[in-house]
This record gives C-alpha cells, sequence and structure tokens, in this order.
C-alpha cells in the first residue's frame, strides 16, 4: 500500500538503500512448481551489474543474490520467496560532502522535504542501485512466463537514434556490445559518444524499446488496470524515466482513423500493429513494442552551483563512480518490470470466467 | 483489486456499461467536511458530454448525476459518496450489426477473447462513457484540493501542433473556443481541420497537456508509486491514450545532464523545469506539466473490412453518432484523473512522518 | 483500501446510509458467464427485510434491488456489477431527537470523533440496513459456487441455547420458523422469548452458527488471509458481533492435544472434525462451521440516561421500530458474508501453481 | 495481495520458513522519525523465542534480527524497514519421517493440496517460526504508538482459568512467572500442570487474554474494517488459534440491551464497558480488551495412526523438541499483532477528515 509493493497477484516488496546492509525484496503470490534456472537470474543481475564495460560505470558491486525462503530442492514452492543482495565495496565517504547540499535534479531535497530527514549515502532509498531487486523479480516472473519472450535493447543515445523497427534488426544480437542496441553500426556510434561524453565529464539520455512476444490474448484489466496503463507505470518506476510510448504511440497522434485502424486477417491476427498489441487495454495477441525515455543522469563530473539545506549557495562537484549514460545497464530493468507486469495480469486473467 | 477501483485512500470504484440502466461509481475515502459545489460537479460533467458543440459527438445524453450517499447537508461526511448517471438516448439497434462482428482497432474481439462474451450495445464497458464517473470523481477531488490549479488543454490535433509553451499562453482562455486550444488561431485552424476530418468521414488524433499549480513539495510514494507513475498509469488507463510523457520527456532523452539539470534558487525552487516538479518521483513545489497523446477514434464513417466472431470476412460501415477526434471532450477527463492521483497522495502523504 | 471494499478478487464495495436516496453497491471481480436466478438474490434479501414476522421490527421496506450494469441477457459479463436499492419508507423525522444526543453503545459518538459530523438519520452510516448489499452480493456469490451448501440458523437467544450440533438436526427446516432455529422445540421457546423481551420494551442477544458444506480441500491464504480468520474478519464486520469461533473454538482451548487432533481416513478425511474443516488456515474438504456472537440490540423502548454532544443529562426514550433480537434476520448475512470469503478465496487459490 | 502481508498503510510482508535460510519481512509503510529501541525489540523476541524456561520447547534458536534498511542513525526513514532472522540450530533430520507423511491436524495435507508440493522440514512455512517476524514489526509498531499499552497475558491453561478481571490483578506482575499469567496462584498451577502435560508426552490449549489502554477515540474503519474485525482477523492469523471475542463476547450474546447498554459519563467516557473500547467498530476511548482461544498443539510425543501421502496406513511417532502447551510463548505474539492492527488504523484515521 505504501510505494514499496508492485503488482497484486505476483507482487514484489522491495527494500534497501545504496549504502545500508543490502537490499532484497519478497515476492508473495509466485506460483509454485516453477523449476528455477539460478544461473538465469544472476545472468539478469550481471547485465544491470556496475563495471560490467568500459562504458558503465566502474563501481565493483558483485551483486550476488541469496535466497531465504520460498524455494525447495530448486523448485518454487508458492509460499514467499525472500532473497537479499548484499551492499558491498560501499564508498559511503564519497557522500559526506552531500550530507547537507542538495544535488541538482537529484531526489535529496525532497526525501528531506517529504521524511523530515534522509540516508544521504549514495541517494540510499532514492539510488538506482534499488533495481537489482526487479531484475532478480523479472527473472523469475520470466521463467514463470516461459512461453513468453521478453527483449529490451536501446534504440537512442542523445540524438543518435536507430532507425530501424524491430523487426529489421536481429534483436538476438543485442547482447554483442556494450550499449546493447541490436543495430551494429549505430551500436557503435553511440559507444563511441557515450565515451566522449564521459571524458567531458558529462552525461547523455537515451531510449530503451522492448517488444514482448508471443503474449496470449486476454490479459489487462480494464478499465483502470489496462495492459498498457500496467506498463507505463512500471516503466515511469523505473529512475530517470521521462516518457512512455506504445505502438503508434505519440506519432499515432497525428494519425486519421482510416490509416490508423488494425484490419483484421481471418484468423484474428492484424494486417498492421498501430496498436502495439493492446486494444482497450487486453493484448490481442500480437507483438506488445513501447519506448522508454530515460533523461541524462544527473550527477555529472563538472562543477555545478547549488544550495545546502539552509539555503545557502554552494559550489559542488561530482564526485564517484557514475554511469555517463544509463541505457545500456537498464536494458534488463526494463525488461524485468515488463515481465513482473505479465506475470500479474496472467494470473489476473485466470479469474475472469466462471 | 479488479480493474475497476483507482486510488489507494481517495478511491473511486466504478461501473456501468454504454447501454445498460446507468454508469456510476463510488468514492471511498473521500475526507469528511468538504462542502460540495455540486454546481462545479455538473460543470465539469458538461465539458465532457457529448452534443456540447459542433465538432464533437451529436448524441444528446443529459448526464446528470444523482448522489446516493456520504454527502449530507451538502458536506461529505467521510462515508462512501456512491452516485449514478443514468442512461438515456441510447439507440442500441445502431449495434445490432456488430453483435457478431468486430470492430477495427476496437475492444470487442479482446473482450470476447477475455470473458467469453460481451454486451456489445455501443462497446459496454469499453465504451468512453465509462470516463463520466472519473468526471464526477474528480471533480469532487479538485474541491479536496481546492487550492491545486488543475489545467489541461488541447495542444495538437493531426499535425497541427500549438508551438507555445503554457507559460506563453492564457489559460484562462481555453474554454472560449470549442476544440479547448489556448492558443486562438491554432484553434481555429485546428477546428476547421476536424470539421475536415468529419466531412471525410474520418477521424484525427491529437495531444492533451496539462499543467498542476501549486503543488505542495512531498507528494509521491517511490519506488514504485512515484508521483509520474501514477499519472502515467492515470492517464493511459483512459480509452485512446497511447503516451505519456512528463517535464523534459521524450526530448529530453536527447539532452545532456549538464544542460539538462535544474540548478536550485536560494528558495529551493529551480531555475528551470526540466523535472516538470517531480524529482525522484516526488514533487518538488515546481508546476508539474505532461503531456497525453491520443490516437484517431478507431470508428470511421467509411465501409472497412473486418471479420465476424467465426473468422469470416465482411463489410462493415460506421454508424451511429461518433466523435471525428476526442481530444476537446477528453480535457475534463485528464483533468479528473489528474485530481485523482493528487488527491490519492495527498493522503498517502499525510501519513509518512511520525 | 477505505473500509468499504470486501475481498480481494471477488470484492463488494458498499455505500449507503439508512436515510439516503438508497444503499448499494458494486461487485467487481465477479467471474463472467454466471446465469443469474435472480428471484434467489430477491429471496435472500427477503429473508433479511424487516417485516417479515412478528418477532421483528415493524418497518416495511421493499428492498428491491436493481442493477445497473455488469449483466446482460441474465448472464455475469465479468464486467462490474453496481446496484441499487432505493431507500422508502424512511421516517426521518424519529430521529430528530437524536441529532445532537449520542444514544448507549451505539455509534453516534464515535462517527462524531472520528469523522467531525454524522448524517445521525436512523444511524446513516451505522445502521444495520447497510447489511442489505451485503446480502445482494452473497446472494451472487453463493451462484458462482453454486456446489458449495451455506446454511446458517439460529443456535441460541439469551440463555435459550439449542444443545444439538447441525449433525442431530434437518438444516432442511430452518425456514420454518421464524426465529429460524432447526430444533423445532427451542425455536417456539425463543419466539416466546422474543416477544416477552419486546413486550419489555428490552432487547436480546444470541447466537448464529453456520455450516458450509462441500468445500473442495485447498482454501485459504496463509499466513495471514487464513481462511478462519478471514471468515472471522467478515463475521465480526457485521453489526452488533461480539465474537466468533469456529471448529472446537473456545472449548477446543480446553482439551488435550492427545483428544483433540482429528485422525485421518485413508481417503483423506478426518474422524472427526474438532478442526472445523480447516487446518493451517487452509480447507481440507471437512464440513466448515462456526458460531457468531451477537449482542443485544442497543436501541431499546425504555427511558435510559444519557448525554448530548454538550456533554450535558439527557434523558432518551427509544422510539421508531426496532427488532427486540437482531439474529433472526441476520441469518442471511452470516451466509452472505460466508459466501464472499469463499467466493474471494475460490479465485485466488486458482492462482497458486504454475 | 496474496496471505503475507498484513496492514493497509503500516504494512508487514513476511517471508521464511523454519528450515530455510531464514524468516523475515519488510516494514513498509513505518513512518520516519521514530528512534528505535533495539533493545526492546529484541527482548519481544526473547519472550517468544524457545529454550526461555522449563515449560517451553527445549530447542535453542538465538532468534537475532538483522536489520538490512529503513533505519539510520537509529532512526527509522520512512523507507522500507528489512530484516532477517538467520535460521541456527535447525535438526531437519528429525523430519525426515513425515517427507511422506501427514501429522495429524497439522497443515501437511493442505499444503500438498494447495500447492502442489511443500517444503516439509519442520512445517515449512505453517510453522509457528513464522511468527517471530511478526514480533519484531509489532515491537517497532509499539515504538510508534509510545503511548498505547500493550499487554497480553495467560488467563486460561486447559481447564485452568483464571477468574480475574484484568481490573483485579496487577499486570506488571506477568513476566514473573513462566506462565504469563499474572495471578500467581493460578500462574503456579497452570505451570504445574504443563509440566505434568509434557510428562504425559500430551498438550493442552489455554486462552490468551489482552488490554489495550490508552487508545485515543476514533481508530477503526467501518464497515468492513472495523476495529473489532482487524483484531479478530489479526488474532485468528496466528497459528493453532480457535476463537476471538472482545468486550462481552459469548456471554454478552446472554445478555439483555437494558443491562448490556453502557451508558455515559459526561465526559463521554462509558460507566461500564461491555462494548470492550469499540462501538460501531471504532475506539471510543476506553479500555479494549478480548480473549484468544488457542487449541492444543498437534504434535504430541505419543504414538498416532495417520497416513501417507499414497493413502495407506502409518504409525507415527512424535519426535524433535515441542511445546507442551503454546500460550506462554504466544503471548508477546498477541501483543504483536494488536500492535500492528493499531499502528495501521492510527494511520489510516489520519487521513478522513479534511
Amino acid at each position: 500500500m505504501s510505494g514499496n509493493s508492485f503488482g497484486k497477484l505476483f507482487q514484489l516488496t522491495s527494500f534497501g538503500e545504496s549504502h545500508g546492509l543490502g537490499i532484497g525484496g519478497v515476492i508473495d503470490g509466485c506460483p509454485s512448481g516453477i523449476e528455477l534456472d539460478m544461473e538465469a537470474i544472476q545472468k539478469d543481475l550481471n547485465r544491470r551489474k556496475p563495471g560490467q564495460s568500459a562504458i558503465v560505470t566502474q563501481r565493483k558491486e558483485p551483486d550476488e543474490v541469496e535466497f531465504f525462503s520460498g524455494i525447495f530442492d530448486g523448485i518454487t514452492t508458492g509460499v514467499p520467496i525472500g532473497f537479499a543482495i548484499f551492499n558491498t565495496n560501499q564508498k559511503s565517504k564519497d557522500y559526506d560532502h552531500i550530507k547537507d547540499q542538495y544535488r541538482p535534479s537529484h531526489a535529496d531535497k525532497v526525501y528531506d522535504d517529504k521524511y523530515g530527514f534522509r540516508d544521504y549515502r549514495g541517494g540510499g532509498r532514492s539510488s538506482a542501485r534499488e533495481t537489482a531487486s526487479r531484475v532478480v523479480a523479472g527473472a523469475i516472473a520470466k521463467q514463470f512466463l516461459s512461453d513468453v519472450k521478453f527483449t529490451a535493447y536501446v534504440s537512442a543515445v542523445g540524438e543518435i537514434q536507430m532507425n530501424k523497427t524491430y523487426q529489421e534488426v536481429d534483436l538476438d544480437t543485442i547482447e554483442q556490445n556494450p550499449v546493447r542496441c541490436p543495430d551494429p553500426e549505430k551500436a557503435l556510434e553511440m559507444e563511441k559518444y557515450i565515451k566522449q561524453i564521459r571524458k567531458e565529464g558529462d552525461t547523455v539520455g537515451g531510449i530503451i524499446s522492448c517488444v514482448i512476444q508471443n503474449v496470449p490474448a486476454g490479459l489487462g484489466e480494464p478499465v483502470f488496470n489496462k495492459l498498457h496503463a500496467e506498463l507505463g507505470k512500471a516503466m515511469l518506476s523505473i529512475n530517470a524515466v521521462k516518457g512512455f510510448e506504445y505502438g503508434s504511440g505519440f506519432e499515432g497522434a497525428k494519425d486519421r482513423g482510416s490509416n490508423h485502424n488494425d484490419l483484421y486477417n481471418n484468423d484474428g491476427t492484424t494486417q498492421t500493429n498501430q496498436s502495439g498489441g493492446i486494444q482497450g487495454g487486453i493484448s490481442n495477441g500480437m507483438d506488445i513494442y513501447f519506448n522508454v525515455a530515460f533523461k541524462p543522469v544527473a550527477t555529472i563530473m563538472q562543477s555545478q552551483q547549488t544550495i545546502n539545506n539552509k539555503g545557502e549557495n554552494v559550489e559542488m562537484q561530482g564526485k564517484g563512480r557514475h554511469d555517463p549514460c544509463v541505457v545500456p545497464r537498464a536494458v534488463p530493468i526494463v525488461e524485468a518490470m515488463a515481465a513482473l507486469v505479465l506475470a500479474d495480469l496472467t494470473l489476473l486473467d485466470r479469474v475472469v470466467k466462471k
């Protein structure tokens, strides 16, 4: 009910801050009988973790998950799955300077406003480190939905956009470059750009696209919990996200109905897919696809004017080890959140018919 | 828990289909002691209702709300507010032809897929008529939040875009034209275009922008129920919506951190507002602003090829009285959903400190 | 989330006060495809309604339910079922004297404490009239669970107790006497006693017992939402209820494990049923049975000393048409709440296995 | 939404089985700014833990809690509090014999029925070990509600009942004997009886009474989430509980209104307190008191006939280290659940008025 649970039946409750003992969560409602591939879970964590390539933060965090409960002989038992990732290699000293200062476009000040005080080390609860718990839960959700294929990838870094649709690229090549862009030429261009941005002590935003394939028709709970509304909330809950669109998206707003409508084939599939696999908030069996916009990371390695908690001017110098661009590491997070949404809606759909 | 409740503490549970006895809802959690302006509620309903101008559907529906409970001597009592809007002037005969047929880009087929059968008349539960209940609840939420100002307006119809920010126009002029666009020249252009579109038996999409002013700092419940995540879900739950962005939005994804960061003034306000009034999912006291993309209405007054529930090809001719462009009537719906989100988060924020 | 919704998947949200326009509710999550027997719903309402016999209140309220939505051609469609029972025959004048006065052992004062003011007419929201909405929803839940048999009956009125177990009586005879006690001799004794109590201007408490038969094994959601915990909450939420026990109940607390344990038969049934059909919070397929204690109605037709909202002494004379004993009319309410619990847990149990 | 979360705003989500890596939970919604007394938390855990006296199970479990998050410099930060108690000293071998066998009146068989298979070691999730997490969360809830006094005590063991009301004993003496009964003579009698029962390899039930003092008026959320309904659910969710009654309880069902009604004093207190501090589901400021019935522990040190998962007869001998009577150790659990209910309702009450 407070803001740290996601999902209604397949539900993740998350805890942890950047510099406490550890982060983790409880997955309540994961069905019994799923034989878990533990390596697949760790693999998704590795795709998110710092230090994995030259274009991400060079912090070293092993991010190994430990399970407390809910799994017996490698199989889910239907009772809550508790898990934790212990924090290691935290350099809390790096954050002494922001104890009383508010970093621009960070959540420091609003946490003070809301809660009265905050754990300032590493951003505390507002740190993107929290998303590792999402990746664990999402990796389990993926295994529950073993027939469904979730593929996220980077489609833009700054002004550099991949101008191909997901059908025009090979989605199996995403992990072949550190940017996680399936267009090799653009990937190279993006990689170079990120390195240059880092050299300048700056950061840059980007877009992640995601395709969900082999989704059965019928998922989504109108009128408020439409499939795309749940996906949108899931994506917007990820740190640094500024926008979400699915199917024809913002471009669709320019279109006419006579062009935009997806006409049916006799088998119930549609000839086009402007609907993005969702009609009236319910999946129709076609591919679901959507875009997620990420702002540039707020922590820059440049000097910035800001204020402290007394409203005094202070000059702040970015410290620590940070990402110049967040989208390569956010790819597994987008997939995880998509999987959590689909897992939940799959369970909810089991109860609508007599 | 099923999909027809919105909000956690200030909660609307909605019911009703296009052609049943009526639509309505229950508002549970509306605080006691609010002196209700009943005319203000009806006024918002009138902004949404059919037949209000030459560019919307010409159906005549009075859309008068009746309250069953929760209001005594004109004041909310803190117990649930039940209300209904009786359906009148429904022409169910208009829909006999779609009993067994699936309209392209409508929810007809997916409702059959999900629930096994459906009330086909007027789209049943998937009809946008359902949003009238949202407007009632939103109008009450606005009165609860009497210090906050919610202003939605049309910023694009098809390719015609208003290229001014909300600060560059007079937001008080929105109701002065049937399009609800605060840029008078663009409004005229949009109005002409909608009329032409209708003449062609076609429809067109558009964008609604919304500004929320005078929001106190501290609203939003990280990590999953961030303010913008709740707003995004709220907007995406409205019929025909395809995308949501706030603050710098999709444009922000192209930017660099050094340019994108909002630097502080000494009083804690920010010099720029790329954050859109929200940092880390929590309001910071600056204006909240966002854009919502609507697809073109799927019902067109042209002949379309489609299939019936046996998978046979059928030709379908659009009938009935429909909107050529949905955005002018959706303006109060966007405001209503924004008000419901803020009312809920306002209550939730009351419980975070000892 | 506020207190007027019951159930997680099969969910009733209730509204209405004793003397407003009407009471009603929304059932969200009722599965599609249930062919409703409308007469059965009305029959349960009639078992609850005032004026049905000489031993209950002589108010005349037709209590006819109108459905707004969610039912098409007599079948549930899976979308929310909105319904209302219009208030008629309300004599608000009867309550002018309690506008500023607090009836002893009623909720008048605590509603003022909690909400700041109240609709005092007929007890407003705290009136047991609200339970009619529960009966409507429960009657639909019963039809969803057509294989399960819910039977409540009066087992005690004041000191007069039926000393037979449910196996020793004919449960089909319950409706043959106005008390709804399946022991004909005790029923007669109880009836006489209630008439005498009324003559004295007094009221008396009682106990309702309930048996649920043919429940499949596996219902209940440990560790917090155990089947008997949900039943207990459901029963305790009914006006005037003071206690709940199931299976061996309070007597079981006196017993030894060697005597109390239910030994298994080879088919998995148990030789005894001290467990009351529930082990570890999950149904085991045996009969579920429980007792619910009701206090005497607080409104008596005698003069009582009390206070007004200024803390001044006032003398109050009971007025209006009230029940001398609430249990005969509460029998269908107990069944309805039991059915709502089982319907919800039946749906929840659909999602626990892969 | 699954069964392992308790509370709406002050919410505990619990995980863990008897013989896994550990048990624990997440408290989401605990207000910020509470200076925690860590020793008080551990003290309540010690009151619950095995091996604390001669009349409880002699298992040795240190039950030390570790906090992962949500506490900074000893003060709650308003973000989720994750915690774990690592399992130690588990003798899983003791349970090999029940891998395929169903212990009478235990949850073994119903877990197999519901989930398809189970972690059989030590009862798995159905073990009362899970309640340690409740005690941790409850101890924090008590500190949030520092003005409220929660006192549970043993009022009956088997047939031996303490015949004094809570006003007639010194509630501060409860911890002075291992039974936790504030009537010293009865305590001695109970202690002897429990030792005798153990010698016989048997177990016995009992009753815990609880008083909550200094509760402000106004807590409770009618109509479904009445204060006593939430308390009842909370208590019934504890392992082995068979019944709940508050105020006059089952005795009240025998009474007449003219005797049962609580008349007011001029200050709004009542002369009697049959209401048990609750009217219409809302606290009235008087003491809240209730009784909770516990069945005898199902594991006895005697030979019992039972069946295995093939339905074959098997003879089973109780093994391991078990409690002859559960009520002495359940006292802090009852207090903890009461504190969780009150903490949640305290937060919910903050949002009912404008």
